[in-house]
């Protein structure tokens, strides 16, 4: 397949030489800024360097939107495309109909969204990222599965509503999971405790949850319906009053759990 | 040393089978009931299994007091121990002094509290495990100390008020973290969408976060300060109001502090 992206991010960076490396054909990588699209055709083949949006003479038959959320729009508004291509973007966050912002109404359009988080030095195993899939057609569906596919063995169709509450399931899951490890770090190190002591704790509680599910697998007061430790840990948080807050917050929704 | 055990949980199985292998001596385990002494005695060499509390004429030097905290104080009131030994619990959660109870005043007392969940079951690595320990006085603390050190390469002195913080800490980063990826699973089996899906980002997630601490791994909407994703987030989870309010806390806390 001949691909082109449009934008030159983390994202990019990984998909764009993992796709060349599965025999697709990079052929041009836009950035606003040369340096960045030039950094990634240094990586490739023989992508080519752009900073115009004029690719209506463009051999690509599939282009990749990977940009940030708030650009994502307006470059849609901005480019011009090839008839017949297909415009896909990779963001958990932005339906499929953003694409109506486009100039030729024709071009079929789609979600590749790769579930991952990517930084540009660190390397990923793409065959274990889920792919999630959505297209506004059957065609198109097809050729995104069988590109992702050549990926990753983890194909998933996601339509938009579906994937606005996955990326809110992520959120939950990664970054308010990190957002109370840093709690735990603080409140240790209120106390003069490195917060190593907790990581052989940390790594259990991980292997566990993701042995058994995250059900069988909760422990701690509030699942044992503990509420004396509950109410004696309470008092202990009154100087703390925000993860007074979220210790309030979520012994109460364990304990509903086990009503 | 010879040791004793009051309480055969799961604590005192992998325990007592622990100190043996590192030449310890188990002489008795006590249990209110008499198969769940046998079934601990008969992984041990020599030990006996009793269910009385006159342990007066006992050659143990330590009694090693593994027991659910509601039961913790009871027993120390009801126990009899011979002049000149040890005695130490393993709780998180009770202070040194719920020793005050014991009828003898002369014996020495002090927390062995190994920072990891145990299960009768599942093999665990415990020279990987942090042992903390408090002690009535310093000879007790070298004693504990050793011991500790036979098992584990990680020994702290942790005082009652820093143990309760830790459990504190340790409730954030695994009993609610646990509940974080409960409510992940939730959320997306709403949306007919399995679990396993986000796997991956969990895993990268606990391992950036090991890797760099949890402050620089922060991600997500609220680390980004995206007010309008946030906001979007919240309307989207207005169904699901319990959801909305650890949304709500937990993003207002991570903008509070990229303020």
């Amino acid at each position: 397949m001949k691909i082109s992206f449009i934008g030159s991010g983390n994202l990019a960076w990984h998909l764009a030489q993992k796709l060349e490396k599965s025999d697709h054909q990079i052929l041009e990588v836009y950035s606003r800024t040369l340096p960045n699209a030039l950094a990634l055709c240094e990586k490739l083949y023989q992508a080519r360097a752009i900073t115009h949006l004029n690719l209506s003479d463009s051999k690509a038959g599939l282009f990749i939107f990977s940009l940030s959320d708030d650009i994502l729009p307006q470059i849609i508004e901005q480019i011009d495309l090839p008839e017949n291509c297909m415009a896909v973007h990779t963001s958990g966050s932005q339906p499929l109909n953003v694409f109506s912002g486009l100039k030729n109404k024709k071009i079929k359009t789609g979600v590749f969204y790769p579930l991952q988080t990517f930084s540009k030095n660190k390397k990923v195993n793409i065959s274990n990222i889920p792919f999630c899939i959505e297209a506004s057609d059957r065609e198109t569906h097809k050729v995104l599965s069988e590109v992702a596919a050549s990926l990753s063995q983890k194909v998933f169709s996601i339509d938009s509503r579906q994937r606005k509450q996955l990326h809110i399931a992520a959120v939950f899951a990664c970054n308010f999971v990190n957002f109370l490890w840093w709690a735990a770090q603080d409140i240790l190190n209120k106390e003069k405790l490195p917060f190593h002591l907790l990581y052989p704790l940390i790594e259990e509680t991980y292997k566990k949850m993701m042995e058994t599910g995250p059900e069988a697998a909760q422990t701690g007061p509030a699942r044992r319906k503990d509420l004396k430790m509950i109410s004696q840990h309470l008092d202990e948080l009154s100087k703390q009053p925000d993860y007074q807050k979220i210790y309030h917050l979520l012994s109460r929704l364990i304990l509903e759990k086990y009503k």
